[in-house]
């Protein structure tokens, strides 16, 4: 039975057809190989700020109408999978360079033209993870954003012309020793619901719940997954007493909730080990997120999705030790039901 | 001829078999696959602490049962090769929460718990370094140990209910120049025996020595290799003229006697070559623990083995543009003598 | 048809050969199989600073001895491969550990023993890299000499013996946020002449420009790359604002000018999609520059040719997701003309 990705009439249709592979690389930044999912969450951000909104439009555009220029492969194109580093890096270089990170300020024509550079290099860099990690049956995940967001935000503090003193604010780590902060129903109801949000650096709880519909859409236990990712993280992070207002931002859940997604039905099959490994993997994102930005504290940069991607790159690379685990080839990988459904009939035969 | 591990009658028992896999993890820290080995080694840190024994232990046995429950490779489990990362980061976190480094002070209920899921960490990670290097015949090493514990480490900067502010001081580096400190016996007898202490985080010249001594129940040229690691270390150290205090301490030395042990006959075969090599290697190692130091000391976080790892892989991976240098796989590494007997038997047909 | 190095009758001359090994070894920092370029880049360093000069001869002959005596591959050494690296770190270790940087000290007896080890050290990796990317067909770069330039330079600062307190100074980043510098004449001149001399970390457009025709000796469409590369550099951080001394000491472009001779004809055939791909991996490469400055800073470590190393390895590994790229392996790669001349008459049969 062959992988039954989303198919709609618009895919290979010669006038609309750009449409819906662009929309399906929104969707893509949370595995939704979906126009719907995408045309969804894309309300979500225009719900939140229509800045936001165009240039997570714009940025996916850039990258995927790069992606046909080098002559990349059609249907990783029309899947949508040369657009969702772009629709990422665009938001990310307007919301660290805005005064106002929650809904962002208009670019000046500098930024635009730095944001259509930046979304062509994760376009570029894409196929290199392929190399990379491919005969591992690993995917590259979201790394050509975070790399990319790196070296074009750093490289901002170096020039006059675009202003970032705003939001990167190079500081020396410092503990955080108590008391336990008190927390509230708002902390669990933000944190859970801001930390979806947050996967687009969205800081509106209401665009987190339709980014959450978004992804339903097109798979209910990616949604689940998703849900479970993020109050887990919230839980460990009240449990061991973090900041209440990095909590309530949403920051220790996006992280876990795109390792839950990717672990848990998506990459490997959602077995009872899956799901033990997926809950490890969540846990551990959470502090992970929380240990890269000591890293990164004294140079300012943001620690981005780079804990959902070392922990899931670790887990899938590690998965070879342990036969209870069923890998999903990233070619292959569809909903969590669907490889499911693929993995129990190949297993009757 | 086949490579002969050392062998006893506790392996492959059904009751005792458990706790065999546990000391044989103790003891594959420096590479011995001998649970004579790892007691000797457990009774030198019980010597020094009864809490950094007690999480040593407790440390091994979490990530043993990790493998056991993900149904990892029996035979892998049983060398203790899934032990030795649980043993290192348990005792890594005590240490960095303690107000006293030396002898540990208990954990509380928060810790314990984080014990439990950095442990439970290192063994998923496990496999992922044996999919990235196996191809190449490159061991793992304590990398799963060294991430993990950044991961883990790091985030408790930003947990209330756990305090690290004693140990994890960010500080901006400084040049030290000069003048060159007053040197005595005890810079070189402390750096040489605490050195070998360090690679368990015990500062206690006499636990160094039972290390030592715990190495050579299983191989006399490996303990030799360890020595010589760490008297190169305190050398370089003393010739360029490093901090007394820091000699002393042992931390030139536990890496440089890490990478002594793994070039020098365990994972090469002990040629002329390989022990020139080996030297090299050494050298680098102190110099490199020095240099990850100053990358580190903004964040505050520790360079652990990380030194040893980054060395002992270049070098492993590169031995192939010289053919003088002779590979042993790391599923056939056991002793240097045994790895060398076996390379000259095979010689001689 | 086979590729056609530069040959000439030194190359395999019982006496003279290893001294046109060496001058190679100097022409392949610039990616330059020759002994004249490397004899006139060497011109241009004694030019500017006796002691570059004689440092630089002497880390080459250092790492060249060095593969000698660990027996590397015979071809490899006499084209040069195991010298560049011990070139740079040669010149960079007395840099960064002089109080003039522009013409460098004369380096103490420890700093003498230090070049040593570091310039063998930078031959026993180049094969890691190999093992690493040679599957990939992609070659190691100027990366031994980065990371040993790093871990070697990093150490120093805990040594008393030798003093860098001049050259790293560990700050905290701030953001360059205007008014945006006026620029002259000067600005472009010194920073695209500079950017080339920098290369070879020399603080001198005569040196820059001597640099060039040694590259022009061999192939003229490198030099015209370099020169591409360097120029658009300075026009990046023109456009966008950045520090106008920054400019003129030619830091933007060096790292640029090595990503244009790599991707514009020397590891891609160049042909359109080729050269469109190598500009953009120009911005990006001065861009990385500014960026990796940023994280660096907090420890006071230089970025080296990172940057160069870090967007050459992305592109190439990423080049096989499209097709329009030719690859041209590093064992074939000699110079952009001859590149093209055997990808056109392969294309013709």
């Amino acid at each position: 039975m062959a992988p039954a990705a989303f198919q709609d009439q618009f895919r290979d249709h010669p006038t609309f057809g750009f449409v819906d592979w662009v929309l399906r690389g929104i969707g893509q930044v949370v595995f939704q190989n979906n126009p719907v999912s995408g045309a969804v969450i894309l309300a979500g951000i225009f719900y939140n700020s229509w800045i936001y909104g165009t240039v997570c439009l714009f940025g996916t555009i850039v990258s995927t109408v790069t992606a046909l220029f080098f002559r990349a492969d059609k249907g990783m194109i029309k899947d949508g999978l040369f657009g969702f580093n772009g629709a990422l890096i665009a938001i990310a270089l307007v919301a660290y360079t805005s005064q106002n990170f929650t809904t962002g300020n208009m670019p000046n024509w500098h930024l635009w033209l730095y944001i259509v550079l930046s979304a062509a290099f994760t376009t570029v860099t894409m196929p290199a993870f392929g190399a990379l990690f491919g005969p591992h049956k690993v995917p590259g995940l979201t790394m050509p954003f975070v790399l990319a967001t790196w070296f074009f935000l750093g490289a901002l503090l170096q020039f006059s012309t675009i202003d970032v003193s705003n939001a990167l604010k190079p500081t020396s780590p410092s503990d955080f020793s108590g008391p336990r902060p008190e927390y509230t129903w708002i902390t669990w109801f933000h944190g859970i619901t801001m930390g979806i949000g947050e996967i687009f650096f969205q800081d509106n709880w209401v665009t987190g719940i339709v980014i959450l519909m978004g992804i339903a859409v097109n798979t209910r236990i990616g949604a689940l997954m998703a849900l479970i990712g993020s109050t887990l993280a919230v839980g460990v992070a009240v449990l061991y007493g973090a900041h209440d207002a990095t909590i309530r931002d949403g920051l220790f859940g996006y992280n876990a909730a795109l390792t839950a997604m990717a672990l848990g039905g998506t990459f490997l099959v959602l077995n009872i080990p899956g799901f033990i490994y997926t809950v490890i993997g969540v846990i551990v994102s959470a502090r992970v997120w929380a240990s890269l930005g000591i890293f990164l504290e004294p140079s300012g940069m943001p620690v981005l999705t780079s804990a959902f991607v070392f922990v899931t790159w670790l887990m899938l690379l590690a998965r070879n030790g342990f036969p209870s685990l069923i890998l999903v080839a990233p070619a292959d990988a569809t909903t969590p039901e669907d490889n499911l459904a693929r993995y129990r009939a190949a297993q009757k035969k």
